[in-house]
């Protein structure tokens, strides 16, 4: 799956992105190949190959599908070695791309000596470097890593190589993280599947005529295939909440400002209305706030100056602004009035109110504030430039636009007049919004707004590839810059067969501690009712 | 000074304007008109006309020649009641607008029916309202009040009340604040003056052929009068700290997103790029603290959406971050290599080194990182519409263009991927800014960075009336959104006789609190020092 046969009669772009394809498939270990006819191209659910190929050992088994919160105490017990955790996810790592086609860019090898290095300073010293010592984390092909290229998935971007780290990279290496890995993307970003003309196209593990979501669809299929135990992606409309809906896996959209983007490259650079925010992925939840802690422990006001000086709350995570977590009042929103989640939602939604319940919270209706009007502004503000950089990228090599829009060609782009008009409207929105949640104090019994709201991550389940999709559920929160947290609940039985089903919980702007919270309450109580209820 | 005359053939525009004043004056109380002949028009320092005009009470003028802090601590223990209070700030308003046009609107009936409701709460439950008690505030003119005309001294928009209050009124309100005039301004906010066509011009208290400064120069000459405890204006470029260091005052610059904005009205509305910021202005540090910290723990995130979830930081405030206050560096900015501040801020400079180096604080100098790029993304930012915004609302009635630059007409407006260039480009400027400040760290001795720059407000003094002035010293925080607290130091002897010079205490991003905490180091070390030294 994971290169395009070219010819020597393809264009040029098309011969360069072959090449970069090879070469970056030559990296793959070849103690990690599947053997062909292993995994036919027709076999849709590829969730157990890695567990049942033969290619791991018990403990490259072992080590990757513990939990990764396990893995970070044997890290820092010394039980568990940097470099054999590494060597496990590089190796499991390679077998999801082979499966999944996920990873941009392989850099195990600096990995591996970054894992040593750590190994060799534990034995020194007795001492972990940080929270995350010795744990191998993917990243999104945009993050910016030293002496790694960044295409960004661009034909005219192949050769860039980074000088150095980005502002994330670096916190994260002091904190002891092994970056071994970069995952592919929706074509600058702008979609919620993961598509270029470089890397081609990362299906779904658990039906690979699925999309896994996107734009950080790499991460998705990794994740859940266990190649990776934590990664980072990026999030300006659902980017890391889509894959992780899709892919059966937890991811934290944190508000504007926490988490350093500096170093991050991205499409239409300098759009500051609607910002990306990188965010944590993982397979449960507690490493998201490890990593969240972790950064902002790591002071990234001192290296990216979009950074608020804000650090951990204690108070936030302790939900003191929430009755300290008794009896929180969490508003389902069904239905957005502009398009009706698809029908797994629904029972993904009436679970979770009935673990709710269970648990002794309290769930009620919440109504969006005219969601409508909220789309056009998000799909305004995306398209201001005409899309005239995505083109003018394109131009570069000559390669055609790919993913679901791909035969929509260039717009107007506004005057900056109509910009500022724009962004003047969406402040009386978010006003307006921002009134009518807080109106819900009337009505909680409480006296607090509803604590936080829960959604679906999408109108759609994992789409087929290239279909039309719905995703106003995500983008709501980035035009509030509302925190939410993803997290699975069921899986689609039967028409997107053994598609992961994911909700999200989403709190008000600056919330972040208090979503992570509220969504850890959540994801307990869905499994404690889990547990006690026949299914 | 406060009227222009106007005969039957001057424009509509200009009648209007001339109604719109005569109507503000018709409210003036009788009892404080100056009679004809008290002060020629050839008067050039008034600032001690309201003392010596004979129309104030001892009462009055002990009231208002108190110390904020002072006159709120009677407030509370009911020593002075707020309508006495109010009375005698609304009286000595009116002396001082008659001397130097300060005010726009005119609503002491407001106050003073407020202050009555506050007293007679007092009375009966015994307890002050909140930490602003009592207190008169003046507003400048573009804060919505509910029920207050906001013509924003456009012609064009004469007869806009706002129907409720702005967000700030709202938390000033519930503090117990008394909001009871607005203040003159530059037109549209745009230069570090106080003119526009519907409320004529407002000159320096201390020399009346010079400006006080703006834009919000109106609160700049009131509060220079003590015709106001306690203004609040707007920087988007130095409007609050230009014309504090031109009228011997301090006035405190917030971080982005700290004192809410909404319900405020501006210019270029949308120009989300460098926002203007609210901040309080006053005749000593303590009450700016007071004001900024009321306005924390109102939780202005419950009414403001782009205001952060970022409560009042006692570490902040105790410089937890800079050893305490204890020993501290202090970068001194005395020439950005640009242009060089005039002559009597390099006297202010050294007398304040010399003050905190008796005080036991370290002085460095401090070289401004890249200071004409910074210059240029500021001014192409604040011009990137081509002044559009502007000379559309002028069209409206069809006044002209005022201020320093009246004779430049409208340019070339940007289009949208030229606005997200400039954005970029700032980012990597202030990137490369972020870096050079952590820099020093290596030459403190003390491990940190230097803690806070200090530097002029201006290159230049008080200027005469429309004259060109060189404001980077002030952009240059709002570019990087520093926070930054105006402080007055001394006098003009000579060139622009009874100038006030004024410095900045300037510290990094966010660092709001420790701002006023070391603005506040140096303000005592100042005061130390010349109780100390013969002058």
């Amino acid at each position: 799956m994971t290169a395009t046969d070219t010819t020597s009669t393809s264009p040029d772009w098309a011969q360069r992105a072959a090449a970069k394809r090879a070469a970056r498939d030559a990296l793959l270990p070849p103690d990690t190949l599947l053997p062909p006819g292993t995994v036919p191209a027709s076999t849709a659910d590829v969730s157990a190959v890695p567990r049942t190929c033969g290619l791991l050992s018990a403990q490259e088994l072992e080590i990757t599908e513990s939990d990764t919160g396990d893995i970070l105490a044997r890290l820092a017990s010394g039980q568990w070695s940097a470099e054999a955790v590494t060597r496990a996810f590089c190796r499991r790592a390679s077998i999801a791309h082979q499966l999944t086609n996920c990873l941009t860019e392989v850099f195990f090898e600096a990995g591996l000596a970054r894992a040593r290095a750590l190994d060799d300073e534990f034995k020194r010293t007795g001492k972990a470097r940080g929270p995350l010592h010795g744990l191998p984390i993917s990243l999104k092909e945009q993050i910016g890593v030293a002496g790694v290229e960044r295409s960004f998935g661009f034909v005219g971007f192949l050769g860039r190589v980074c000088e150095r780290d980005s502002a994330l990279v670096e916190i994260l290496l002091a904190a002891g993280a092994v970056p071994y890995c970069a995952t592919n993307i929706a074509q600058g970003l702008f979609f919620g599947e993961a598509v270029n003309n470089v890397f081609g196209e990362t299906v779904n593990p658990y039906n690979r005529t699925l999309t896994p979501g996107g734009s950080s669809g790499g991460e998705g299929a990794l994740l859940a295939l266990r190649g990776s135990p934590l990664g980072v992606g990026s999030d300006i409309g659902g980017s890391v909440r889509i894959p992780a809906g899709h892919c059966g896996l937890y991811a934290f959209r944190p508000s504007y400002g926490r988490v350093p983007y500096e170093g991050t490259c991205n499409s239409q650079e300098g759009q500051d209305s609607i910002r990306s925010v990188l965010g944590p992925m993982s397979t449960s939840l507690a490493p998201l706030r490890t990593l969240f802690k972790a950064v902002l422990d790591g002071a990234p006001w001192r290296l990216d100056p979009q950074v608020l000086r804000q650090p951990w709350s204690a108070s936030g995570a302790a939900l003191a602004e929430h009755g300290g977590g008794e009896r929180l009042v969490f508003g389902m929103l069904l239905d957005d009035g502009v398009v009706r989640p698809v029908p797994p939602y629904a029972r993904a939604m009436a679970e979770t109110a009935a673990a709710l319940e269970a648990a002794g919270h309290a769930v009620v209706p919440f109504t969006p504030h005219a969601a409508a009007e909220g789309m056009r502004l998000f799909y305004e503000s995306f398209g201001a430039d005409g899309m005239r950089d995505l083109f003018d990228t394109l131009a570069l090599s000559g390669e055609p636009r790919a993913g679901p829009h791909a035969a929509q060609g260039q717009g107007q782009e506004l005057s900056v007049t109509q910009w500022w008009a724009l962004h003047r409207r969406k402040g009386e929105y978010l006003k307006q919004q921002l009134d009518a949640w807080n109106a819900t104090a009337a009505t909680t019994g409480t006296g607090r707004p509803v604590d936080a709201v829960i959604c679906s991550v999408a109108g759609n389940a994992a789409q087929l590839l290239r279909q039309p999709q719905y995703h106003t559920y995500t983008h709501w929160c980035n035009l509030a810059d509302y925190p939410a947290v993803a997290i699975p609940v069921t899986h689609d039985p039967a028409t997107y067969a053994n598609a992961p089903i994911g909700l999200q919980v989403v709190a008000q702007k600056g919330e972040d501690e208090a979503v992570l919270a509220m969504a850890e309450i959540v994801d307990n109580a869905l499994k404690a009712h889990s547990a006690s209820t026949p299914r």
